[in-house]
């Protein structure tokens, strides 16, 4: 998407310096907007775990650049063939939620022969990369297209009126390679010329609502308001919302849906309400060795998360704390969203209720027998 | 309660000099302790509407001691009759949502004659403010006594494992004259020994889980963890929480109560999850005009208070800026959590479910025909 009046994707190999990994480092976003150059296996586990890059699509396709980083470096430093296994099990470990980190390891690894030269084994690393980083822009462009027919068909009942969203952290670009899961269909809506508002959860305890979706939003021109995680649930009982859409960290093939810790409070709300509750998410997302929602690891960040809060200061990014300097904190960093409080799931492939019927219909050959 | 060794009201007259009227400055809170001295109508306004006192219970006394200060103002500044409505509007005015504001302003205006001389006038709202403090206080710990007895019977039924209370903003005693409401419970089943523990919501927009509740927590040693208010549904999923007790700012006849933003998300997830919600208040807070939670006005704060986020750097207290500056913001106050979401309420006389029949069978003398 476009950042001022340059299009940008949040992930890119520098053309200049093959090997060189590019990010948008969105710790200081939108304060500050930083690019990154990550050239070692180590400089890419670090900006998983510390988030300089987060969003289950985009921590899948960093994940893949390390895999081909860690070829590179291994030719480079004349390191023994473990390496790379390495270097996989220690992005596999950085955060244990998003199902893509995984899927996206293992996707990358079985395109090689380790028996192969090194240095096709490189280009091979290098073309699969980026082909699965075309491929994630190409399904968020598609959910975006299955998305917008919901708020298509919203907007026609209450035309001229503006539709009213409500979303959940950064389902956006940033968290993608490019368009979002969640933000997507709101942009191809925003394209096609209708009228829209979302409501933009701040999404404590990092705000990366109140930092990066308004960021995004704000960007991109299209009308928000960022409130509180706690007002959800007013503004849907005061009519002021009409769809809810959120992303995905892991999907149960059940549909039970991990996404960032207090979303099942807006799925209960949205549920009492009568409000249409929808997940976007590519397949990738979707964890096809679990039964459900029970079986997803959540992951559990440092309480510090919680304590400190960061934003400008006399033009600076600084960290300050909010409670006593004693009282202990607990950072858990998603939540599962049951079932059955969800209208439906927006993947690449279409529209699905979350049943494992309508999952299993959808993807008869991802589904495990 | 206790400040470090030193016990403290919220809020008191300065024997040294009547008419001075001291409160703690909760705005500093928990990173200064400061006490600020009120003499005029218009400090009182202001500590109000800022919020350096908050909390329905403490805003009621503290507009009472308002009215009491607007006589001495007249007599030392020779004003006109009309100087006492026209501070008790003026009072009324701050905050629209608290029904203890306006019930204790009307209780202290009926405690005069403004015939009488304006001496014994002064003498009489000197006396009438001190014995609202004090019933405030009375009324606190009655409703510790009968909240306790069910965090005793879920301690007995498992024992010798703590039990563990949810509870949202702050209604302990910062949010009344002492003890507090929803805390008071707690506070008793802590001295009496019951091995408790309690999750903190930060409560956002202004902290005051984190910032007050955790203060009151810590200084009374009491075993309490911080979370964001998103991780009460995934807390209460998991089996963690056996209890939730929140306050209310008013309350209808019919059970709905109206609380600080984001205590209807919890109820919901409470409900959902089988977990006793009960809501701790003192009868001034029910508004016996109203019939539902409908009628109840939710006060829209500035937005300034959801952009930018207080807390502590380099030592001092500073504001930080979180989302983009051009990315506007909403500010809801309360929302309404219907009643049959709720277990039951907590009142200084005795616990009633949130029905019209069981709370017009606890105060008939108040409800209206």
């Amino acid at each position: 998407m476009k950042v001022g009046k340059k299009y940008y994707r949040t992930i890119w190999e520098d053309e200049n310096n093959p090997g060189t990994i590019q990010i948008i480092d969105q710790r200081w976003l939108p304060h500050k907007f930083i690019i990154e150059n990550l050239t070692t296996v180590d400089g890419i586990v670090d900006s998983i775990r510390e988030m300089h890059v987060r969003g289950a699509p985009l921590i899948g396709i960093t994940a893949a650049y390390g895999v081909y980083l860690s070829k590179k470096e291994k030719k480079r430093n004349g390191l023994g063939i473990n390496f790379i296994f390495e270097s996989a099990d220690k992005l596999k470990s950085t955060r244990p939620t998003a199902k893509n980190l995984f899927w996206a390891i293992d996707e990358i690894l079985s395109s090689i022969n380790n028996n192969d030269n090194i240095d096709n084994i490189i280009q091979i690393l290098q073309t699969k990369t980026q082909d699965m980083a075309d491929k994630d822009v190409a399904d968020c462009r598609t959910i975006g297209e299955h998305g917008f027919k919901i708020i298509n068909d919203i907007s026609n009942s209450k035309s001229p009126e503006q539709v009213n969203i409500l979303t959940h952290c950064n389902a956006g670009w940033l968290a993608t390679v490019d368009y979002g899961t969640a933000l997507a269909p709101i942009y191809v809506a925003h394209e096609k010329g209708i009228k829209l508002h979302v409501w933009v959860d701040e999404t404590r305890p990092r705000n990366q609502g109140a930092k990066l979706t308004a960021w995004e939003l704000a960007e991109q021109g299209i009308p928000h308001t960022v409130i509180v995680d706690n007002a959800g649930g007013h503004i849907m009982q005061k009519g002021m919302v009409d769809l809810v859409i959120v992303g995905s960290d892991r999907t149960a093939p059940n549909g039970d849906v991990a996404n960032k810790i207090g979303t099942y409070l807006k799925a209960l709300s949205a549920y009492d309400n009568n409000i249409p509750f929808y997940v976007a998410l590519p397949s990738s997302t979707i964890d096809w060795e679990i039964e459900t929602g029970e079986d997803i690891p959540i992951e559990e960040r440092n309480p510090d998360e919680v304590i400190f809060v960061d934003g400008l200061y006399n033009n600076e990014v600084v960290s300050i704390l909010v409670p006593p300097e004693q009282s202990p904190a607990l950072n858990y960093a998603f939540d599962v969203t049951p079932a059955n409080l969800v209208t439906g799931l927006i993947t690449e492939r279409g529209i699905c209720k979350a049943t494992k019927e309508c999952i299993a219909e959808l993807f008869p050959d991802k589904i495990k027998k």
